[in-house]
């Protein structure tokens, strides 16, 4: 693992979802910029202290010269160093997974992409939202066109933690993600519209055609957007609304996704991830449970427990390692991957989300909103 | 009454709302085009032969002869024909109720407002869902600075019952509905859209300044919009989303509002409308309920039972005809209204509707969306 | 309307239920033990000075005389005054709408009820939770084996508003219910209890058979009951867990009952009450909506507004008035009663609750509990 | 590890729990009654060979033998085996985590309780529904006198997954939970109800005084309960009601706790976990999330992300691991344990479970029911 040492949030949760279902075994890392901290920090991990790294490229070259090397290095570092370590990564032979989004600018994920596909390397990227079992349920449903043809879909992102000012006020996680330098263009749509986006892609297998967007800034003397309401196209007519936000009072992490198509409906809110709320034409509004004998196979590899027994974003972030650990097998394998590695979020996912973003700012800076088609999203 | 006869759904929720609070007694009405039926259905509703009218000149022409005339006349006509016979009405020195949408046309909606004006008349316009306490409780605490400057507002009135092209299946409703004659140019967006951006701005007292807008007709060979996404900018900054649609499979009606301000925000539901929902900055989200101690006077002024005992759509509906008539009484009177007989939908808010609708359809029909300001919003 | 004048709750509640359909218009009453009190009340309801009476005696005698004589009487005095206004008024002539509880003791039940048999007067009792329409709709698909045979059930009255000693600090709705003699020797159980017990019944047409009492008083100095736990067998095996409280704190108004039988279950919670849930064996959790196609058709003469447009409380109770109209009307036409004069509650079920209530004390009373047979339950 | 092996539901939650914080590793077991598929099943799980063993005798043999000894052991065999593995692995000094019920009779609980007693060595019994860090929350909140002196509580646990006879249908789950002779007398009552009545008393901190019980079999040719009712009387006054059914259909896993105190109530849901509702005297109804800032250190420990991203009941069994851990530990260093590990299920607690269920049989059966003092509860 690069980064995600002391201190960081996200770093803890790809240890825990890279233990859960005991595919992956953490045993070297360079945990932070501070080279000191970052052994230390490692030691404290059970890491021995070969493998306890000051930087990721003393992680290359010490893992590079062992037998027993790393399958693949985890990248929990600021948006902007993401291209440059994983770079270095994949020219040096090892698989990658990535925290979103995929690069700070366009240009680094499109270079990223490429070099994606001419290595052969794995380079996936944590859309968390795409590991949940009902989000699979979902979009199996919806590609068997149980619901017909999607015509609409709403997904929001709301938070409420970034409603003052935080990020002067010592809170280092508000503090990059409101810097433009450390985050890219996009402040809320960036951070947390780009996974809606992602999952309503994801769901319904619609591809964006053009957008209107509107952003705006809230809290005073906030450089980036707290706020983006977008107004989508999607190939073949479908239209689509998203809005995210990081001063909405009242939400903690408040995911939600409804598409309606010509039969039916299905709602999906991450707070209750278990069940998926299903709306037949002429039926009755009615609950798919995770775990319950009629989901599909998707949903169920995706599953430990029975109905009723909660999972939540633990699960869902392990799921993605364990996506991730059949994909890089079927590959060593040279077979084609099992459920579990398919539909899972690659650098062309992280690539598209990060068009996303820049289509997005584009529309809402341009004085009059246009109807874009962003390149390859 | 004029309209509203055997199998109007609309009139009949008229007349209980009116009978409700024993405030009116309907005594008068050309109920039907028919002259026959409407007088049949008049004498089947215990009026008196003299006054069961065979169409809305005659109700006048009566009326005006009679000692006893009847104070107002509620008009629950076709969209086209509500303002030439609230002209008339109001030229005879009438007292109107009209149903949303004012008019169908900019012009006409306009020229009836005007003439409001001009007549010292009364017109009150049938937003429903302004006359819910705990929409009032919202506005009179987002008035009182509760959750401080707002920032974003979001909502929502999906509907699912025309998913399907049951117009041409003998569904009058849904024929008037999508008929651009009967209705005026906008679907969703003027029969539905048009109540949630009344909504919005009676909770926050936000003036609408300008609009982009995305319509798209779901069902074959509707004439009319039946999803409307529109992304709007508001006075002082605040920004809103707005979502209507009648083919969201699922929903019932499923009117819902989100405010959110600098120190707060509230959640309204219309489905379960005895609670709002409140978040305080840095507290717990917790729910304020009707007929509870705390609420405002003018929510408490608006229900009739304790906490717990619902209250619903024709309560809501009976509040309408109870702050009209406190309205009417106290200009009759020459006194300011009571607080029942203040913030209730006149005329203006009726034009301002049909602007809004005309806004909407404009700037979706430009082919590139440009932000407008909707004269007089 | 004998009682139920100035600062009375209920007696509010039964004009607007009377009024709500336009099937009864109300133009006598005696409101008040104060005789001045209850003719100025009245007055100021818009009655004929001749027919604001002073008690209930004069009332009888008033009305007797006269040829538009009131068609009948509805009862909204204390507990305790039940039974000696009911019997007057019967001999009179006159039918009866009756609060609940029927009476406060039991032989005062059984009295009452012998003389409705023989006078052949109308007595209605308004246990107010069987005018819901879903809960229509629970009796008749238990009614017709949808869920097979019941085997246990969970019904619950939670309220809180008296878990102070509010009756000793000038709140005369908590005096008299916590007051022997005006109240019976029932506390929660009596005023609420009842309440849940009918309600059971009267969706699953099940006969309670034996019970096991629990009863508490938490607030110190209360002379009743406020907490009730009830363990019920019913004939043929089924069995129930009843719980009412006034002291549960966080609950308006939580009367919730839920069914589950061999084949399916349903519940129903009365601060939702346009919904019922439906769980089959083997199927998913589903919703039924009130005012949708599917429901019966006793359901939907006891509904008003399509589904998505609540309908609460005062709908419920104006549907018990509305079943009484059809009740006596069908009586005097000597004809059937329709399906709206049907399936209400009457004298014997205002019996049945006295006497359960009456069981329940004695359960609680003995100190080594005993399964009991209450005559008549 | 013993038991748990292929097939074997609750085993592998305990590995996932074991595994997630990083606390424990599994590194010996016999994990089924068959010796070879026992030991292939270690294999599969990445035992060593020599520590893949046959049964719980060979696992203390060759493991005493060892000096990197395993630290503990878990018990996942059906319930009459846990009383003789326990007191061997006692004996032999081990520390022993056990699947509750603790034994299968109350002779053999009273034993177990005394050998640990006098041994020194930790039994950790997985009452799962303690590890919830909410649960928690309402337990320090209530011990801190928040809502003052408890007076009620309600608490619930229904499944549906046997409404039918699917014992005798192959379901091996089923079978041996519905065999007096693997399972003890209790059926829903020693399956899930023992689980309510621990949830109920560990949030309370309240010791049950006596109770009436009526248990009911409601699947033909079932041997024990599958529904059970329960009057408490707890000491100081409080009462409760316990159900719990394994043929209540539309429940997943439906844990639910309800606490009434005289000054404030809390309700807890086990399929919403992260929400800990919350209903103080004279305030609103209001939610307490997990991660939360303002939630207690206990809960704090307990929780691995901030609100709004699910744990569930992997996390809380994982907590319950967590905290044998430290209290493990800390007897080891002859230390208090921290938070972590106090308040935990010890043998203790699972003795006093098997009382309750005998105590619950025991009324059941006395034809009349009377109050009943359990030993020890």
């Amino acid at each position: 693992m690069v980064g995600g040492g002391e201190g960081a949030y996200i770093g803890n949760i790809h240890r825990i979802a890279a233990r859960l279902d005991g595919e992956w075994e953490l045993v070297a890392g360079a945990f932070d910029v501070d080279p000191e901290k970052g052994r230390s920090f490692a030691l404290s991990q059970g890491m021995h202290p070969d493998r306890a790294y000051g930087d990721y490229l003393a992680l290359i070259a010490g893992e590079v010269a062992r037998e027993d090397r790393v399958d693949a290095v985890a990248i929990c570092t600021p948006n902007f160093t993401h291209y440059p370590i994983a770079k270095a990564l994949i020219e040096a032979g090892f698989d990658v997974i990535c925290e979103k989004p995929l690069t700070a600018t366009l240009e680094d994920a499109v270079a990223l992409d490429s070099l994606t596909r001419e290595s052969g390397r794995f380079v996936g990227v944590t859309y968390t939202y795409s590991g949940y079992p009902m989000v699979h349920e979902a979009r199996v449903r919806i590609a068997a066109g149980e619901i017909g043809i999607v015509r609409s879909l709403q997904v929001e992102y709301p938070l409420e933690w970034m409603a003052t000012a935080i990020e002067s006020q010592g809170n280092a996680q508000a503090a990059w993600r409101t810097d433009p330098k450390r985050n890219g263009r996009g402040g809320s749509i960036g951070d947390i519209g780009t996974h809606a986006y992602h999952l309503a892609g994801f769901v319904t297998g619609l591809k964006l055609e053009s957008l209107t967007a509107d952003l705006a800034t809230f809290v005073e003397g906030r450089a980036l957007d707290d706020n983006a309401h977008v107004m989508m196209r999607y190939e073949g007519g479908a239209r689509g609304l998203l809005w995210s936000s990081q001063v909405a009072l009242g939400n903690s992490n408040g995911v939600r996704l409804r598409v309606f198509g010509e039969k039916g409906s299905f709602q999906w809110f991450q707070e209750q991830p278990n069940e998926l709320v299903y709306a037949p034409l002429g039926g009755r509004v009615q609950t798919i449970k995770r775990g319950s004998d009629e989901v599909s196979e998707d949903a169920r590899l995706r599953s430990r427990t029975p109905p009723g027994h909660p999972e939540g974003y633990l699960e869902a972030f392990a799921n993605l390692y364990a996506s991730f650990a059949e994909a890089i097998r079927a590959r060593n394998e040279e077979r084609a991957p099992g459920l579990l590695g398919q539909n899972l979020p690659l650098a062309y996912d992280g690539l598209k989300g990060v068009a996303f973003v820049e289509a997005v700012v584009d529309s809402a800076e341009s004085n009059e909103p246009v109807w874009l088609t962003p390149v390859a999203v």
